[in-house]
């Protein structure tokens, strides 16, 4: 039957999907036959989603991306707080978390709700010895966030070790601890299943597994009280018209990318890349990776991001000499980039020196040996003529 | 020279665009070339925007959707009154608000944050005369929200009269009060420009223009601090990494759609099909369009939105039954389908069976004379039925 559309307040139709082409236009709220489609989709893509990350269906949440993902629960945190007239819970970050949950929590840090920063060791993990010692140090910790992967070191938390301390934690304050792990660089890298570790919640983003800016995703054991309010969308965790086309997206990106065969199959060449390159950087004698213990096939890190430096070269000039030789490097996290302050590194102890020449280098599964060698030739130019 | 990408922790290269090719994947954040490119797509799109919507660049900021750019605005409220110790301002909005701001607006109440509500006439627009009386009432108002035009009955507000009652009414204060205007429904449907009434700041919504789902726009004539942190994105007004490629969709929806010539011979055209439409729903004895005294060319309503009901017959009723015709309809806002309230409806005046009874029709540029023939065939078969 050929259709008419009336419902162009809730969303336009760009005209190509009238006919019932495969194309997702209409609003998944709308109740009509273009509506229900595009919930259908949206739902499948929930499933897909779920059946990767070995979780229930209902535990994922559409989000604007990964910060938006870490942002709904700290402000749920703040919502929470504010609806208690005598909150004194304790909210506990580490010190290397991504600038999505540090500045959130110094935000609700400045609005009176009580912190605690759980620090970093030198090679820029948490410990558990440092999680366990802060956890006693804050009686009232009801929440702590620990990334999986760290953005700029590669440092990969033993995060089910950690989520066993909060819980044995629990037991002795017989106050729940809600954790939370950003996974927006382990999804798709590092083997891991979300039904193995006793998450309470975690953030994941699509465009840095290949897929659409501005989607996201965030797992809720449980569900929560969000902020923000609208539309009941995605059950009230995040209002708004939902982005089914990112969705469905992000499911295929997933599907692609982040099953467990593929990530241990893509994981393993990332690492003998990455052994290759570090066997080359440390030729040069300038060279020093950050931290300064990390050696090729190092358990500790992701072997997709390098924290690398040069002495006496400041990271933003390698930067800016690599891009001219035609290499993309990073210093920093893109979403700290705008800061001078380098919290991470300081974070493990680095001096200011050593924090200036660190930068970043991150590979993906498209990246081969030849781009190596051709890094590597870069480097030996530059460092010929600085 | 060939690239070689190593910055796949800010984001992924899907592989397409290694070569410098046209598509845009890099983090507008990050400093090497793949970063300026994409830095420099995001900023000609809003300098596009800009130009359409005849404000200064640096007004806009990219947002993941209309409620997204509304809760940015209303949120900030909540900081800067948490921020303060002694914070006594008033936040007033209009009855017929969109869920995004009556929702959140109803949160700030219950955070003890005093709101207002500016009530609506029987035809579904706040008045002059109401929004002064509103003001007077509440000495302390910092903030007014009233939408341009509203999403079910397509009421259109007269914003430049009311924002000069603002203006007045500050005069006699001494306080500023921010004037709010959620705009999803009035760019590219009906002439207005930004640079001639004096709004504080503005929403807007690309996917009902055509554009894609999870990008918004907010104006801001001066900054505001933002609650969301993280990255300093979007000049901190929208942590979170840019979704470059749907601001330039946007900016590309809007030169398509939004430019004032466009908007007004549209406009025009949409007049003409409403009118046909209405003639034709007022030959049905039990039809009533919502509210009662609207005529066609009724120079009060969008040309893009009507509520119409039927006596006796539920809307959600009229809906499936026109579904099933090959007609998408819809009762209430997308965004509030999930809730049996119809509080623009209740706002109007009308009772609970009349609420119940009415449904929207809206239209958009491919519609045609065909498409009204076709519903209005439709509702005489289910009238003969029900």
């Amino acid at each position: 039957m050929k259709r008419h559309y009336f419902d162009w307040a809730a969303t336009s139709d760009p005209g190509m999907a009238r006919g019932g082409e495969d194309s997702i236009f209409a609003n998944p709220s709308s109740l009509h036959e273009e509506g229900r489609y595009a919930k259908d989709a949206l739902e499948s893509a929930r499933i897909k989603c779920a059946a990767i990350l070995g979780v229930k269906t209902e535990t994922l949440y559409f989000t604007g991306g990964g910060t938006d993902a870490n942002a709904i629960m700290l402000h749920s945190l703040l919502l929470h707080a504010l609806s208690l007239k005598n909150y004194n819970g304790e909210i506990l970050y580490s010190a290397i978390e991504h600038p999505s949950i540090q500045e959130n929590c110094l935000l609700l840090n400045k609005l009176n709700i009580p912190t605690g920063i759980i620090g970093a060791e030198k090679d820029g993990r948490v410990s558990c010895e440092n999680f366990s010692t802060t956890l006693q140090k804050h009686p009232k910790a009801r929440f702590a966030a620990i990334m999986g992967v760290n953005n700029e070191t590669g440092a990969v938390m033993e995060l089910g070790k950690l989520v066993k301390l909060a819980r044995e934690r629990e037991k002795v304050t017989k106050l729940p601890i809600h954790f939370h792990a950003d996974m927006v660089q382990a999804i798709g890298k590092i083997p891991f299943s979300l039904s193995e570790v006793d998450l309470d919640s975690a953030s994941f983003s699509s465009h840095k597994l290949g897929g659409a800016f501005g989607v996201g995703l965030l797992y809720l054991k449980k569900p929560i009280n969000a902020l923000l309010q609208g539309g009941k969308q995605e059950k009230g965790i995040r209002a708004g018209t939902e982005n089914v086309n990112g969705a469905v997206n992000l499911a295929g990106v997933l599907e692609e990318r982040a099953k467990n065969e593929t990530v241990v199959s893509e994981y393993n060449k990332a690492k003998e890349r990455f052994s290759y390159l570090i066997k080359g950087l440390e030729k040069f004698e300038r060279y020093y990776p950050i931290p300064k213990d990390r050696v090729k096939d190092d358990k500790r890190f992701s072997p997709w991001i390098l924290q690398a430096a040069f002495k006496g070269i400041p990271g933003e000039v390698m930067l800016r000499a690599l891009d001219k030789h035609g290499i993309a490097v990073s210093t920093g996290s893109a979403c700290s980039s705008a800061s001078k302050e380098r919290k991470v590194l300081s974070a493990m102890g680095l001096n200011n020196t050593e924090q200036m020449e660190g930068f970043r280098i991150s590979q993906g599964w498209t990246t081969d040996m030849e781009d190596m060698d051709a890094l590597l030739n870069a480097i030996e130019k530059i460092l010929s003529l600085l």
